[in-house]
């Protein structure tokens, strides 16, 4: 059996009740975090269906498209604090671009050009992105601006301040 | 008190366990969807820590950013099927792309000049992504990539077929 098939059957127990009707996040918070299947953002934070956006890359890096997201999100459906978290162990913090790149291309024959999001420094990866959307002009709110370091082992968030 | 604040207080009682050490997504599988605050991802799918990676941003679309972090997904994390899911009531959907811009402006007094990801029809929104997913030669597996419509109110999916 596919693992879509057996999701599927899995959605007959979810149940979303008034949290259908609620457009705007009931918290008025963004979180953006990486893709990796470790990170359970609603277990973890104790996010009920309706109460903050979820915006989710590799990494979680800040990217245009992710700056577009929290556009809309603060523009259109009032949210007003981004909450970043990176994790340990993230596959971007592993490789560097270069070796990314060589994976890519063993497996798929296809050369990667365009920039993987890799970092060096995992703290100084959330610096780098908390900076990035301080600085971006589009974002209305940007005084709660917070990043977070989630240690998978430990299960424990902690604050970076840079 | 910040929204921040609250589920700081709420990962106290999270507790990821065995979980913490598997790098690749048990199912194989990549989820991506819309950052909507009503998605909640691994309730309505069953997702245990672990099994699979979730993709989110403004709309669930198909950017240049989600297929970056789906190539780190198959090439370097195993990863063999894509699930896309887009929902009923989505704000991409309710309003056109000189809609949206101008109500950013008015919000933030910055011009949109970007695409913001809108469609006015949101069956073709999945059946265009779809397309984009399965015409991406970086994909090395693309013969699993099925779409949904997550109907809200309803609670329940809908596969779309091309």
């Amino acid at each position: 059996m596919d693992a879509i098939d057996k999701v599927l059957w899995n959605t007959r127990l979810h149940y979303l009740g008034m949290a259908a009707r609620t457009t705007e996040p009931v918290l008025k918070l963004a979180v953006l975090t990486c893709m990796d299947a470790r990170v359970d953002v609603s277990g973890l934070l104790g996010l009920r269906p309706g109460d903050a956006h979820v915006i989710r890359n590799a990494g979680g890096r800040v990217t245009d498209d992710v700056l577009r997201s929290l556009l809309i999100s603060q523009a259109i459906l009032s949210t007003r604090e981004i909450m970043l978290i990176h994790h340990t162990d993230c596959a971007l913090g592993r490789m560097t671009q270069a070796q990314l790149a060589e994976r890519i291309t063993a497996a798929t024959g296809q050369f990667v050009t365009e920039d993987l999001g890799t970092f060096s420094d995992p703290i100084q990866s959330i610096v780098q992105d908390i900076e990035r959307l301080k600085e971006a002009p589009r974002l209305a709110n940007r005084d709660k601006i917070r990043g977070f370091m989630y240690d998978l082992q430990a299960n424990n968030l902690k604050e970076i301040v840079a």
